[in-house]
């Protein structure tokens, strides 16, 4: 399969992190778990070695990293986030959600696994991510104290106040709004809760004083929004060989989008813009050419 | 809606356990979540308050208070578990699982939500589970050690090698085998692990040596075992209204059970011998009379 675009260009900018990641999860998915199930394995490591762009992985590393928290010990905190985000791609594909058919260029978890399992290997995942985290950041030498906070955090952004309550906005006929707000209150949630966490967790991971925090929470909520903005953008501009998943489904579902509010060019003004919020968030903590700044930078101009 | 039987007798032999957590739970979803969309938050607490036996909650609270941990402090975990619980309750009943109109005598969360909602109820609700008692049980003073190898222990019971991994070979095809164990194997999984887990994290929560955490271990697993033996013998000997859900379903379904197994007979004397191990296990800490021991007696002759 082609690397979409904006993975090839994600993983040469994140450079070792990326790689760094791949590896581990590589390493950790050959193991096939201890008394888990053969099939249920097989369909938990298909989803996760789908690739994608990692960048919440990378978020998480690198906020570490810059926390003063070498990245290895960082690892099980990024795995754990990659864990959940994939555990809600296969549940938002299912047939009573998005009933999508090709994600990252392959079937979806339920069209080669069937329902069943790619509702058990979601949940799997789900609590996966936190046995993973909570048991792997103290054997690799991070606080008690600092690994609850990191992973207590990572559950608050993809709980139902977070990520599970945006999902419900974006895809619940009865919660929809016509606020002028609501499609922010659905991209914050759904999206950008947990681009917001990697980066909170792997600065919680560090020594942090609470003004710091602010930035990178800043930074993040900023930058979730943008991906978001984005991912509506695409899904009316590009094709499926393009972004790997079936596009201008916003649109059939009727969903309420950036595009469909703002406009393309409104849209697309809008990441912009919230791509310069979430580089200014962080701009006295890091230089120019600093990657979380580069990040920013690219991911408002991602093709895929 | 009657109470059955056995909810009853539980309610009566555990006292003030099963009121302390009825009214923790009454409060907490009274408070309707902080953010969370209201569809999400009402899906979420109609099977919450659907009632049930509280068995998993009691085991904890009771545990707790055995390992020198007061039931207050430990309040936050009994409720992780039974949400927990709970989520696998809601996906387990879904048309791609077991497809069940009726639970605990009221419809199912997906007849009452539809499926998408009661998908991602069940996704918050396991979300919810690991970030409710991480925040709150350091909060009640529970050290963050404790409280992590707690929470921990529960993630490794309830993921791809406990809970998930039973629901998998419960339920997959390609998963089952012909070999005798079979049926234990998805029993301590499937049903087992959790039990177990209320147990071992209410006396993970205190000051317990590892002799003594064995011999909660060994009664929890036992006591899983009792519990999933009558939960195969009920099936094939109750009506619906008894059951408060749909009987016969395990013969409709083809699966293995302790009955198809060991007949109805055999089943029985199984579920005694169970219910007598787990008694055994715990028989040199705590004196005849004693909750946990009265407890694994009369779920061995529970009615529903």
């Amino acid at each position: 399969m082609r690397m979409p675009e904006s993975e090839d260009a994600l993983a040469t900018l994140s450079g070792h992190y990326f790689q760094l990641f791949e590896d581990y999860l590589g390493d950790l998915l050959d193991t096939r778990g201890d008394g888990v199930p053969p099939r249920l394995w097989d369909s938990m490591a298909y989803s996760l070695r789908a690739g994608g762009k990692r960048l919440r992985p990378i978020l998480c590393l690198a906020a570490a990293e810059r926390s003063g928290v070498g990245p290895q010990k960082a690892l099980p905190m990024a795995a754990a986030i990659e864990f959940v985000h994939t555990a809600s791609l296969i549940h938002d594909d299912m047939p009573c959600m998005d009933d999508d058919d090709l994600r990252r260029g392959k079937p979806t978890n339920h069209r080669a696994f069937g329902e069943a399992l790619a509702l058990i290997a979601g949940d799997a995942l789900l609590i996966w991510a936190f046995g993973y985290a909570l048991t792997h950041l103290p054997r690799g030498g991070v606080s008690f104290e600092k690994a609850l906070k990191a992973v207590a955090a990572l559950a608050e952004a993809s709980g139902p106040s977070g990520m599970c309550g945006g999902q419900v906005l974006d895809t619940d006929s009865e919660s929809q709004s016509a606020d002028d707000g609501f499609v922010y209150s659905v991209a914050s949630a759904k999206t950008g809760a947990l681009i917001r966490a990697s980066v909170v967790t792997g600065a919680l991971l560090g020594d942090i004083s609470d003004t710091d925090l602010r930035c990178y929470y800043d930074y993040g909520m900023h930058l979730g929004l943008a991906f978001q903005i984005v991912d509506d953008i695409l899904d009316v501009t590009r094709t499926k060989d393009e972004l790997g998943k079936t596009p201008h489904k916003d649109e059939a579902q009727g969903k309420n989008t950036f595009v469909s509010v703002y406009g393309l060019d409104g849209a697309k003004r809008l990441a912009a813009e919230s791509s310069e919020e979430a580089c200014r968030a962080i701009e006295e903590l890091f230089p120019e050419g600093d990657l979380l700044i580069d990040l920013a930078k690219s991911l408002a101009d991602r093709k895929s």
